[in-house]
């Protein structure tokens, strides 16, 4: 039984490991971490754990943490991971960031989108990125994984057969993402509450958030060109989902069905990764709850461009979802243990 | 394995029935009945299916079924299961009927509330009402099961205790309970899209629901009188849950603390009802996609009252959940086979 | 045209009473108040604003403020109106108060309910409780208008006409109430995030919500009785409204037919009261934006009970409404000056 | 006082063409036409229009209705304004049709996307595209409007300004337009259902939507150039509203400050258009209920693109508001009569 710590356990994302760790045949929570919940019990911050854990909230003795459990979850705000982590710490226990720290390997390019210093750039060569579909074998053997953003995991996961072939101008994409709330996380802001979440829909972050160098980045890995694009997310009423709708124009005359084998050719072994079927665009609520991420495209032989469509939910996927796959990966477990969630629909 | 059968697989009990049984270790979905989308994959009827199960809707060839499967569930609209039920069937299958065909003992009555004629009267007296918790052990040996409505199983297991202790006046119950509108259905109706639902909420069945015979009838039994009550419904713009809020007037003095500890006698073994601590107020979304049942009362000295609540999954514990509880029961399994989800949030 | 300062003008309330001012032909807002955000334009606080208005947010000047207004709204917590007003500050302006500071005419039963001292409690007897189509007289001459909570609004005016008429045994009154998110304010605060409140109902301040002393008296007026309720409020996921399904048991024999003449007997004048047909259940979506209260009765022969349904928009008629409709009464203005809005649907 | 008559006045265009002339000083619906609800009383369509309106919901007697009134809305599907236009109608009334019959001034094109024949092609050359901020002085003499669609208004409108100026490259537009679920107008079909787009995102129409050339014949018009481009709706659990997210590469070296200076020279003089502040995006719940245009852009130095934003009330703007902005041109009423309704928030 592998055991489990989660710093930054009362938060959406590390609430939502708990959730799926729960379930899972091979793993167990042993520590609770969390900072503002320190000492109360953790189904009185969550009331859907009630019956299912007594479990106390802890605070980070990263001492006794590593010497508790077999791997650590950080799901904290960005430059915590990177604060704690060390090689005494690696050398005790594998790590999955689901924060940032360790995702852009330019650490400059990391100080400048995220504007605050990196605190163990030495980590970054060494760190995985967690895109288990892609880098499945670095992550057999990490110590340490940057688990990927939700908007990037939806993103090239949609994008990445593509730009992968060569078969689209990379300089022509444009990935227009559309998030549930709860990728805001659960710190009380004016901006998140109900009523000015609730009957609208915004854009934030234009040309300007965070996780653009991080699609960036692996879209310039899988077409081996510096791939630089427009990256507008938006904030949906709903609590989980991400969609991407992404643009690109073709290089090559293609009909859509032969794009379609090529997704199928890179996606049909993977559990989690579901190519529609032609004409069926990928809508949240049909893998809310679950790892999948469904994909499609279309082709517009009017505009000559590919229109790339993919749909995860934020919290399981984009975030707790992928981190047990990749524990799971490095673990030697079968890749969906504990994962197999149907989705939950309505 | 258990072979099961569904008829209306594809409203929204239906569904969640095959998303429940696609996780559970000792039973499987054999045959995905529908009269709407005959002929047509499950999947494309609900695109979170998609990848799970390859399986054509059928229509209701009752032979084949019964010799197909070993228990049947009816997800369909009253009068279907009392239509097609027979000795023959049920010597071959068991039979778990989601509608209210089976739920009320006195046929004139249901005649009346349903306005329709009871097709099989002569199955009444064996039907086993399957409120797992009160009728655990006539569940064991029964062979055609009533499941309960969503809006009793909740309202009565937050009654119940008191209701057969004697401490409230039977005649004083007034249960107001909010649903979310998967409890409607998944027929298209001008009332029930998403722009008449939205931002709203309204009483439904004012004094007329026919959950309410059910409710007291159930209510009747735990008490030993002949008890009528106050029943209102609303609609709340949500798609899972059941909250109930049930007043009554206590008949002795006794206090809080007691109330609660007479609760906890009756639930603490049930793994699916959760006694709340004091002061906690049931919400739906802690039980949302679980089989959970959470319960607790506030007692009012000013009025001599006791506010008794509770929240379910409606298409849960109030239609599916119970359901596969119920087959897990009759067929020997532990009863919360499959059906240890943790409850979804956010 | 009358002058108009608004003390809280960046919670909720206030800002509907401005977004009500800016149609109403005879009043102006001339002053925004709000601690928040003092200095701030008020426009940038409120998007909806931007172009209607350049006004800069203001503090709490009180002699600067009565000097350069007709009237004082005062959108605030508990506390603040009864500290601030004096007789100098009356004698010059008329100040119409939406917290409960002036509601409760009993300060001992005030300051227990609400658990603050009151500051200023000489001007309780002279204060008038503005739910005008009950005390439209007195509000004609008031200095100092008490505005009705949202609940007390809705409960009130749904119960009024059969307990005036002592049709209802009033120890038997149970309220239970649903409102929109809106009311809990423009705080920030982890219950009021949208992923919290959405997908899920819960109940609050079951038998302590503040406003049942409120409900309480003003029963106890209409029907010259000590007056003691069950109020039990909860928390929808929508934006506006307020519905409240309320029971009693009829003291007489009495037909649903004969109760709704009573109730156009009361209502029949009234602009802002639909009684509606027999068998409409209100519906708050039916008065979104509106000034309106939508009542209706139905009568349950089984139990001798009514029940007694009202719907509002919590912050028009269950605030910045009402007190824009006290004002017009205040100033001889015809009552529905700036309050025609029709409800805005879907 | 204008005669209003409104063929499908009981969809959600038409109710909201009957909210906003309940509080137009200058005109008065006459005709409320409804096929579906024929002989029934509006008031019970809509309930929010209770007390407010007496009226019955009639046929289609072209004859009578013209000779009823001054001005007939249509606001009824594809097809059937242009098979009852006539020279005889246009004689007697003037015709606002909010459908597409008379957008596309090519009948071919409007058959190819549209799939029906186009009835009365004749009166194509005269109808005139009523967007009033681009056509006004072609709308004052108009006989016949088309009605601008919910989609295009919100996308020209948004690119207009570097359209007309020639400053974005025509071939690289990508609109990226998000929709409110009363778009999807009031017919039952389970798309539509509460549960099956609440908690969900989903495109729709990709490549194939029908508005796609409307916008591309508006900015071909605005930029003298043929414009192809790919637009992709997609469906968002809210009621109401429209965000459009637009990305086009910059012809020349601009910056964003002398972009929102040409924004402003376009439409300061518009009361319905606001050119958002610097770094503020749209938001489409700072225009719910009203007639109002918030726009905006941000320039992307790293890609040389801009993205144009635009958020209207899809049911205001998009379709009831603008149609009595037409009308108000048309009668030579100042432009904004009727229509200064504050945005509703929250």
């Amino acid at each position: 039984m592998i055991k489990v710590g989660i710093i930054g356990s009362t938060g959406y994302a590390g609430q939502e490991i708990v959730r799926i760790l729960m379930n899972h045949s091979d793993a167990e929570v042993k520590w609770f971490g969390s900072r503002s919940y320190i000492d109360k019990k953790y189904s009185e911050v969550f009331g859907n754990m009630f019956c299912l854990t007594d479990d106390i909230c802890k605070g980070e003795d990263m001492n006794e943490l590593a010497s508790a459990v077999d791997v650590i979850f950080t799901a904290t705000p960005q430059g915590l991971c990177s604060s704690i982590v060390n090689e005494e710490i690696l050398k005790k226990v594998k790590v999955v960031d689901l924060s940032a720290d360790f995702r852009i390997k330019d650490v400059q390019k990391y100080e400048k989108w995220y504007g605050i210093e990196h605190k163990s750039p030495e980590f970054l060569p060494e760190a995985v990125y967690g895109l288990c579909e892609v880098n499945r074998d670095d992550v057999k053997n990490a110590r340490l994984i940057a688990n990927p953003g939700c908007f990037p995991t939806c993103s090239v996961l949609s994008i990445y057969p593509l730009a992968k072939e060569g078969l689209i101008d990379m300089n022509t994409v444009i990935v227009d993402a559309k998030s549930g709330t709860s990728g805001a996380g659960r710190g009380a802001k004016v901006p998140n509450l109900y009523c000015e979440v609730n009957e609208s829909i915004k854009a934030y972050g234009v040309t300007t958030h965070r996780h653009t160098p991080e699609i960036e980045d692996q879209l310039s890995y899988a077409s081996g060109e510096n791939v630089i694009i427009n990256f507008t997310p938006h904030l949906v009423p709903m609590n989980r989902g991400i969609l991407v709708t992404a643009y690109a124009t073709l290089k090559k005359d293609i009909s859509e069905a032969d794009i379609r084998e090529i997704y199928k050719k890179y996606y049909d072994d993977e559990y989690f990764v579901r190519v529609l079927d032609e004409g069926i665009c990928p809508e949240t609520r049909w893998v809310e709850g679950s790892n999948f991420v469904d994909v499609n495209v279309k082709v517009d032989k009017r505009t000559n461009r590919v229109i790339m469509m993919g749909a995860i939910d934020n919290l399981v996927k984009g975030a707790a979802g992928q981190a047990v796959q990749n524990m799971n990966i490095m673990f030697g477990l079968p890749e969906n243990t504990g994962l197999k969630m149907v989705p939950v629909f309505p």
